[in-house]
């Protein structure tokens, strides 16, 4: 279904921030700071009663002051004002009206709710499509639109994030951010009083900013046009998808955080398989799979070939791959060959996973039995754990990582399967570490490789990425 | 069953290490430096046929030439050499021999595994008992053994760990002390030749230095006697098994790794179970679950309260613990008293889980609820999310984290029920997030606070920690 978005939701010529404010500590600072951060190139007009100015903005006393049209406006003013907003910003031709302002039917109470009703149908009237209440907003790479001045900048982003929570929009793209993830558009739509999640996936259906688009999403009002639009959209490209209210009480304070129905579970299961979303179930495993999918080529074949560190991460890496379904075959004859010529003492000890701390000294480093896996047909996916804390111990810690990481990604970038790349996790109170450990990530996401925390989390992450690329094929 | 270790294997009062070496980028190096950072009193040989002094000690050329008696021997020699060891070692009165040497019968090669019989026999006749080979050997606080430098100071530690593998012991101290664990005792005990985990457990069930257990097994050499150990280390002290070498692939890798015959994953359990072990299958699994054991007040009941973080966190934290079989019960009636009067507009809206974003202003705190929280026998155990990335992207984000966390800090050292606090991950590129995350977390591990990196991961662990303690009951 073709989006039926204004172009001012995502690419507004000129912006309104109402409750605009130059305390630092405030939301109605954020969002004129983060949009003129972000590059917005359009006339941008804090309206605020009492400042004459706002970040070296001219700051105007009410919307109906500012002196050009304003195509979308940013609320941060409390609800009871929302009305009368909305008046001034049909005068000023304004066709989004994007509600921060909360405190409507997600509280529970009558008159609020009342109220929320009454907006909806007086921007219907004045032609204003709303964006909330109740949310953040709009963060879009291209036109320069943010609504926090901490969130990455967007050199290159090609994934999309719909969320109906504002918090989890923010750190998504935080915690996504740190792991290579970079944001072509973000949406956090609160109550979707009026857009919803069914109108965003349609939009980035067609997006061609967008490649990879992940969704947190808690009810939705219209549950045969959320199928529709995230069929359309998954056809397009992957969708990831976080329910959020899945159980009794989730479902409980999902009401009261953006008034949505929850509905059942093992229907919104029902419904994502259907559509051919991929459904997770916890934040850090919706940031595995954007990255998985951000970052990993194609494949569909369950064997893999694993690498590095230690005889145990060895073992459990064998045992981590085998539980989340891939297959950890032997290594085939063409590397046990090579092994027998340089190195005929480990030729029959070495095996896959690869124990990288055999190899020590034999002349043939883990790096080169990697890159022999890539070009045997033999595996299919190959997961490559780049950091173990010996490592992070040595003399050089941050040169030794960097070096080995460099060997690494030189093999990831070449990749024509799978690869995922284990390091971390970067929780070391100590700065040497946590530099070496953050440092290598860097390097690897600079590369464009996919990263995870752990063993088992790239195992999981791999094996769901390759039944997908199996079940589309 | 009485443990029948030599003193010498954790407080030897004379040490040698054989391949002492002044290359900083050796383990030679690293026996004798951490055993002096350690804080070892009694004699320390470093052996080296070509050095005069080895950080500051005078060295040896041979084990024979030390001047007076040797408890333990640590040899990072060659395979080769260790026949000849022995009968020096024996010479020297040694009662343990640590072979970090490898190289034995994990490599699958017939003459490495005859050679290992030959120093198994050669030992016994010795009366020399023997830690490994293939494995770091002995860290223990009291007595100042250390096995590598950078490993974290012994300061209070009350967790043991014993592991087949030595990264993992090394990963686990590291990673562990991240999370406010501190250990009492840990040994890397590799190919198990002589001294076996069974061995390790029995003096573990009794070692009054030692509160909590975790274990990395890879295989048993005699299950009867696992299963006894086990059972009387368990009835002892809560202990944590990670069992390494579950499925096919894994049960190869032991094979070649430590030479372990892992053995059927089902049996495995079963034993566990039955002894009454507290089965884990990852590494942060493992941590987390030493975690609860070091820093969780008991508990055995099923409600949880649960504040903290936004609203979405508040429907993820709802639906997670829901999930992991705990029960998300509604604020009770004192609670909504409270608010009632404090804050009556809200008093029909909040609810547990607490968004604390809902109590921004109203004059009643998130930690004022989880104090209440804490009084209520409505509440069983207690989840309480520090950081969301809104404080972390604030100004003063490090002063503000120590603020929100000492006011959490101090209603958890007085709780009287499971309590687990939500920090993190630290996985930020930007200094000034991960000195804020670092700095909180090290606050609540000081006040020995259970931390957690994910509102997932603590409810699964205050789950399984609530059914242990059910289960005891």
């Amino acid at each position: 279904m073709p989006s039926n978005l204004p172009d001012s939701v995502f690419s507004p010529r000129s912006v309104a921030v109402v409750g605009a404010s130059s305390n630092p500590d405030s939301p109605g600072h954020d969002y004129v700071k983060a949009i003129i951060e972000a590059g917005f190139t359009g006339p941008l007009y804090p309206i605020n009663p009492r400042a004459p100015e706002i970040m070296g903005l001219p700051a105007y006393p009410a919307l109906s002051a500012a002196p050009g049209d304003v195509d979308l406006v940013i609320s941060c003013i409390p609800a009871d004002g929302v009305l009368a907003l909305i008046e001034e910003a049909r005068a000023k031709r304004a066709t989004t009206l994007h509600l921060f302002t909360g405190r409507f039917s997600e509280t529970g109470d009558r008159d609020a709710a009342a109220l929320e009703q009454r907006v909806k149908q007086a921007a219907r009237d004045a032609g204003i499509r709303i964006i909330g209440p109740n949310c953040m907003g709009v963060f879009d790479a291209r036109s320069g639109l943010s609504f926090r001045p901490d969130l990455p900048r967007a050199d290159g982003g090609d994934v999309a994030f719909i969320s109906q929570s504002g918090n989890n929009s923010v750190e998504l793209m935080l915690h996504g951010a740190a792991r290579g993830l970079r944001f072509s558009k973000v949406v956090s739509y609160g109550n979707a009083l009026d857009l919803s999640e069914a109108d965003f996936l349609d939009f980035l259906a067609a997006d061609d900013a967008t490649r990879v688009v992940g969704a947190y999403i808690e009810g939705a009002t219209d549950g045969r046009r959320l199928l529709d639009a995230l069929r359309s959209c998954a056809a397009a490209k992957p969708v990831v998808v976080l329910k959020g209210g899945r159980t009794g009480a989730g479902s409980r304070t999902a009401a009261s955080h953006t008034a949505a129905l929850a509905g059942q579970r093992q229907v919104w299961s029902a419904v994502l398989k259907q559509a051919g979303a991929v459904e997770v179930e916890t934040f850090d495993d919706l940031i595995d799979m954007l990255v998985a999918f951000a970052f990993l080529r194609p494949g569909a074949g369950t064997n893999v070939g694993v690498v590095g560190g230690g005889g145990g991460r060895a073992v459990q890496s064998a045992d981590v791959c085998e539980e989340a379904g891939l297959r950890v075959p032997r290594l085939p004859g063409a590397i046990r060959a090579m092994l027998r010529e340089k190195a005929p003492h480990l030729a029959d000890w070495v095996d896959n996973p690869v124990d990288q701390s055999i190899l020590a000294g034999s002349g043939v480093s883990g790096a080169r039995v990697l890159e022999m896996m890539l070009d045997a047909p033999e595996f299919d996916a190959l997961i490559a754990n780049v950091g173990e804390d010996w490592v992070l111990g040595r003399p050089d810690a941050i040169e030794r990582m960097a070096h080995l990481v460099d060997r690494f990604a030189a093999i990831g970038v070449k990749a024509d399967k799978p690869m995922a790349f284990v390091l971390g996790p970067a929780d070391s109170p100590d700065e040497t570490k946590w530099r070496a450990v953050e440092g290598g990530k860097q390097r690897l996401t600079d590369a464009r490789l996919a990263v995870y925390p752990s063993v088992d989390r790239a195992a999981s992450a791999v094996a769901r990425f390759v039944r997908f690329h199996a079940g589309r094929a």
